[in-house]
């Protein structure tokens, strides 16, 4: 039996080449996808292909109101920005910061592994995104991997040990899609924008949109995006 | 102005008695209730109640569906265990137990902390529930307060320095209930129990009312909790 592994999926570019990623490594992939109130709900709609196309073994979706506890564009009532340079996205913590997001993530895959059992939790974090988000930097994910293995039945009675894979930490968003496409990633099925139409089309202007089209002309590959008409 | 402090609040005898210890140390309590699907809704009643009464400055409720991810009797169709013995409650981890439960509270009521913004976290964990409990553990405490500081904008820009505080980890049930009385908390809006009835009577059978009974026994003090006729 294949060693089975809880992959975070939120249905963008990321977590999909991470998902692809943990089945070429063998895992028999139990995605999980978190919808926390986020204005992207089309986010979980691609989730759901990919998971579908990628064959995942099992996806939940688990629901969790973070709008209660506020603080973010992505589930606040302030506006997403748009049409930001490098240098601006690179500055400081972005408003679309979601507190604790990453926290609170690994938590409920840990908590789905537990029921599962599984043992290997993958998240699609990367240093491109650490532009300022505390929760991708490797130290965060090694003090999870830790708290991960005193927090549970499995840690307490010596049954397993967990492990955070974080497979793009080190990638430019380049060499992810380049990754994914390697492995067989389409990326027609995934959703990065921040803000898209009541459509489902991405704005192609918020920093998710303009990350991906970046990485696409310097990946050299054709961006299959739905795109909004500009 | 007085430090601000969240304080996980069940609605239970241990949360009530944490929050009065937390307004004991001069914190303005900022009460965060995580509705995770158990079947003591009845619990979240009791946690308004006590929130009002101990004057919070605020109260939220989270919602989240960890029935998708299952694995407990308290969020699955697992029935609760009736009449166990001292014995029979210390052996093992008890199915009522509920996976990373203690990680995801501690992970929201961070995202929580990091809006408001507060810096100290506290919970009502203690070694009582340590019977089988992995993350009731000092060591799981210490590794989410060090997770804390590295997960979040204020331990990035080092605006300050979170702490995970568990005043009553090292107590017992008579002790706790000791402290609440000194501290003026009526345990007759708490409610403990894994099953209570339509009324929101406690069953006076599960491991939670047991410890509860003993408490207060030992404690010497009258037990307020309406519980089923027999």
């Amino acid at each position: 039996m294949r060693n089975r592994a809880v992959v975070l999926l939120s249905g963008g570019l990321d977590s999909t080449v991470c998902l692809a990623v943990a089945k070429s490594r063998g895992f028999a992939v139990h995605a999980l996808s978190v919808d926390y109130g986020q204005r992207h709900r089309w986010e979980l709609r691609a989730a759901q292909r990919v998971a579908g196309q990628l064959g995942a073994c099992d996806h939940r979706i688990v629901t969790i109101n973070l709008r209660a506890i506020g603080g973010s564009a992505l589930t606040d009532e302030i506006p997403v920005p748009k049409d930001r340079t490098p240098e601006q996205m690179s500055h400081g913590v972005p408003i679309t910061y979601v507190p604790a997001r990453n926290t609170i993530l690994l938590s409920l895959a840990l908590g789905y592994a537990e029921t599962i059992p599984a043992y290997d939790l993958f998240i699609g974090a990367n240093i491109l995104d650490y532009s300022g988000y505390p929760d991708c930097r490797p130290e965060f994910l090694q003090a999870f991997e830790r708290l991960a293995n005193l927090a549970t039945r499995a840690g307490t009675e010596g049954q397993g040990c967990f492990r955070v894979h974080a497979p793009l930490l080190s990638m430019t968003k380049a060499e992810i899609i380049r990754v994914g496409a390697t492995l067989g990633v389409d990326f027609s099925w995934t959703l990065s924008c921040y803000d898209p139409d009541e459509q489902g089309r991405a704005c192609g202007r918020c920093d998710a949109c303009l990350l991906r089209k970046k990485g696409f002309a310097e990946a050299g590959l054709p961006d299959p995006t739905g795109y909004q008409p500009q």
